[in-house]
């Protein structure tokens, strides 16, 4: 931390959220908790009444919310929600006072991070990605992963707000890395999933009992998060969403974008996203990324309800 | 347990002991602390020698083997290794008395799991199919996972052998199925690790610092015993085995044929194996699966070693 930057506090510092959905809304009210003063926006009002109840201010644009914040934070879908949030006509560098940061944690585009920081820069003002991994769950328990990209002494002197959010609070470089990390998170997630689904399927077709399978292979060589929390979902069909498959689309798509930028070949997150298309196609696009296995029963006709 | 059989000790039990490799000299090792008596056999006697040593009797053949024991575990290489040991001129089954059990611990073909049961019931014997998971460090201590088919009451009668050699031991069903169940096992391992290899190509070529990558992603959504256990490995350029290609691609084959005989498309095992015949072709059959990597490093031409 520069010595001459004063420590955030509630006291000291105005907070701006955009993005109140499953994630943001949890995420905010943590800041709110710990006594931050905070101004809102959100596309649809309604999802932020539970934090303008607690509290928080509400305004009609990114604009108007910078205008009020030293700094704002942004959780929003898709890499062109962030553009317009942030870069747009009554976005947020609009309305930023000099010395404002931008931390969009939305999971994006790191070249589109590159761009943010470098028109940050040029109003003076600071920015980071830090996009996150942990889940709905983790929002909720302030047990997040967040990956960080920018100035480092930004980072360090956000940490007291990061550390009301998440656990796992890691800067990884410039700007952009905080994305490419979640890049490299969701590549593992991606490719990791085809394997849980058909190894599940194999057995099915086998005959084996799947609960006594789960136990002789989840604990070594074989084991990941993947196979502790989502085959027991799928044994019991559960197709609910902790992270939608539309959302995983646009990260695998963002992944493979920069991928090709890089002259990167990467076959497995190739067909990964192949079969989470064929998934969304056979309307699943808001169903959880375990439902995967349907795409791939279906590919073979197995009958996986049956289990 | 049939309650008219014995329990299994060492005072009314004498072991048989086929292939003395790394993981069966370190498993067969245990029944003898135990005070098992023993009689070996292996291709190559050098390998058995520390056994010798420590007072096992060795004998010319698998069927002299079996001559001399009431049970003989079998822990060799290949299909063809399993048959020619269990069922061929000089095999154990020819020299098992009647009321004897074969218990085969190679990863080996579920099919060739049921024609030994098949064989052994014919002669009044019992065969279990028992492939462990775990490796030279799970062999060592005693802590393998291992997985079961055959009858089980069989199972149960030879829970405390077991017992000695591995630390998750679970009945998966009739003959075949411990041999399906290791075949989960290595195809949730075999897609895996094209994610884990994939990802940290991912960061390297985004010009991200891989360790502090893995401090974010490797205890969330994202994390495996792979990721944990592999990737540092990789950091270091360490390819050394801890399981060889070449047999690792023994397993794959095993499993797309069984498979393929199932009617079960497995688009992402598919692409592992001829991921790993690549790494083979490239001139590391003997190194360890985690070479992965520099096949895929190949493909778009990155030189991992300078990282």
């Amino acid at each position: 931390m520069n010595p001459t930057q004063t420590e955030i506090t509630p006291e000291n510092t105005r907070i701006g959220w955009i993005g109140t959905g499953v994630m943001g809304a949890s995420m905010c009210r943590h800041l709110m908790h710990a006594g931050y003063q905070t101004t809102l926006f959100n596309r649809t009002k309604a999802k932020a009444q539970p934090l303008i109840d607690l509290g928080a201010g509400w305004v009609d644009n990114p604009a108007q919310v910078a205008a009020a914040s030293d700094i704002v934070f942004t959780i929003v879908g898709f890499p062109n929600d962030v553009k317009q949030t942030l870069l747009g006509d009554d976005g947020v560098l609009s309305g930023l006072a000099a010395g404002g940061t931008i931390v969009d944690m939305t999971t994006s585009q790191p070249a589109l991070a590159q761009e943010i920081a470098a028109a940050a820069a040029a109003k003076n003002c600071s920015a980071l990605d830090a996009p996150v991994s942990g889940g709905d769950v983790g929002a909720r328990g302030a047990a997040l992963s967040i990956m960080v990209g920018g100035p480092k002494d930004e980072f360090h002197r956000l940490l007291p707000l990061f550390s009301l959010m998440g656990r796992t609070i890691q800067y990884q470089g410039l700007a952009g890395s905080g994305q490419h990390t979640k890049m490299v998170n969701q590549i593992l997630i991606a490719t990791g999933m085809i394997g849980v689904c058909e190894a599940l399927l194999y057995g099915f077709k086998a005959g084996l009992n799947l609960e006594s399978v789960l136990k002789s292979v989840s604990a070594g060589a074989a084991g990941s998060w993947s196979l502790s929390n989502m085959a027991p979902r799928l044994l019991k069909g559960d197709y609910q969403p902790g992270f939608f498959i539309e959302h995983f689309i646009k990260d695998m798509g963002i992944a493979l974008e920069e991928a090709k930028r890089m002259n990167l070949s990467l076959p497995g997150l190739s067909l990964a996203e192949q079969l989470y298309l064929a998934t969304a196609a056979q309307g699943h696009s808001k169903s959880g990324t375990q439902a995967l296995l349907l795409a791939l029963a279906k590919l073979s006709n197995v009958d996986w309800k049956e289990n």
